[in-house]
C-alpha cells in the first residue's frame, strides 16, 4: 500500500501506554529521537503494536507545524 | 514557551516550496531523516524559514499514526 | 502496510483539482457518495491519482465528527 | 448550519464505546460501509448519539489521505 | 444541525485571502481576538464568505493544544 | 519560541477534566468565549494546567471550518 500521507518514519516501539478508548504508543526513530502518538486503543491491539515491536509513524504534512527558537 | 505538544523535533530547513496561499516545509531531523510540513504561506514568513535555517517540528500525539509491514 | 487508521474506504478517482501546493481528489467510494480530501500535489503525483484510478480514502478516527439534525 | 467541511456523510449509529474523557462511534454509511469516529464524550452525551440514531459523520478534506495497493 | 465539535465561535468575517485550492479566512470572534483558518476554496464560496460576514468557527477538541510562557 | 500556528490566544484555565490518557481543558479567552481542547494527560501535567492559571490554546488554521446558520 503507498500512502499520500508524506511523513512515514520507521522506527521500534518503545513504550505503550493503554486508556479506556486511546492508547498511547511511543516510537524511537533515530537514536534518542521519539514520535509519541495517540491511536484507538483498538487499533494498537489489531497491529500488535508491543515494546520492540518495528514500526512506522505516519504524519499527514498539513498536520506538521514549526517554530523557532 | 512551553507546549502540550508531545513532539518537537528540532532540526534545518532543507527545502521550501512556496505556493499561493500554503508553503512547504522540509526539516531534517537526524542524517537523512527528513519531516515536511504544510503550513500558511504568511506563517513560514513570518518565521523566515530558509534553507539551513535551525527549526523545530511540532507534531500534536492525536495526529501520529502508525503503520506495519 | 497495516494501518492504525481505522477507516480505509475503496473507491475509485472521480476528480482531481491540482493546485499550487496542494491536489484536491474526489473519490467515490459507493453509489452517490463521495469523499473529498486535499494533499500535496507532490503525493497526488506519486501515487498517479488520475480520474478512474482504484484507490482509498483513509481517515483517522480522531478527526471525524458526528451531527444530528 | 451550513459548515465549510466537504464530507457530510448520512448514516446510522451502529456502535458507541463510551470512554473517560473520548467515546467511539461507528456510523454506517452504505449497507456495508461504516465510520469510525472518536469525539470527546460530553458531545457523544449533548447529542445523544445512541444505537439506531440518525447521524452525519463530518470530515474536513485536509483530514483525509489516500492510498492505492 | 447540531455538532460533536466543542468549540462554536460566532464572529464577523474580517478578511479572506483566496489561493487555487484553499482559502484563508480570518473571523474576528471577540473585540481584537481574531480565529484564522483555512478551508477549501469551493467551500468558502459555497457559504459565500465575504467580509463583514456573520459566520461561525468551529474547531474540534482534539485540535487545540495549550501553552504557557 | 515563535510558532507557524496562526491562532494564538490567551486565557484563563477554567476547568480541567482529567482522563487515562487524555485530559479536557477549558480555557476562558475573553469573558464569555471558551475553548475546550483534548491533550494527553502527560502533557496537562508537565504544563501543570490547572485552575486559574494562564494559558494559550493554539490551534493550526489548517484544523479550523467555518458554518453559517
Amino acid at each position: 500500500m503507498k500512502l499520500t500521507a508524506r511523513n512515514t518514519l520507521k522506527g521500534k516501539v518503545t513504550k505503550l501506554v493503554p486508556g479506556t478508548v486511546n492508547s498511547e504508543i511511543t516510537l524511537e526513530i533515530a537514536p534518542g529521537i521519539e514520535i509519541v502518538g495517540i491511536v484507538s486503543k483498538a487499533s494498537a491491539e489489531r497491529l500488535e503494536l508491543t515494546d520492540g515491536k518495528e514500526a512506522y509513524a505516519i504524519i499527514k504534512s498539513s498536520n506538521v507545524m514549526f517554530a523557532i527558537e
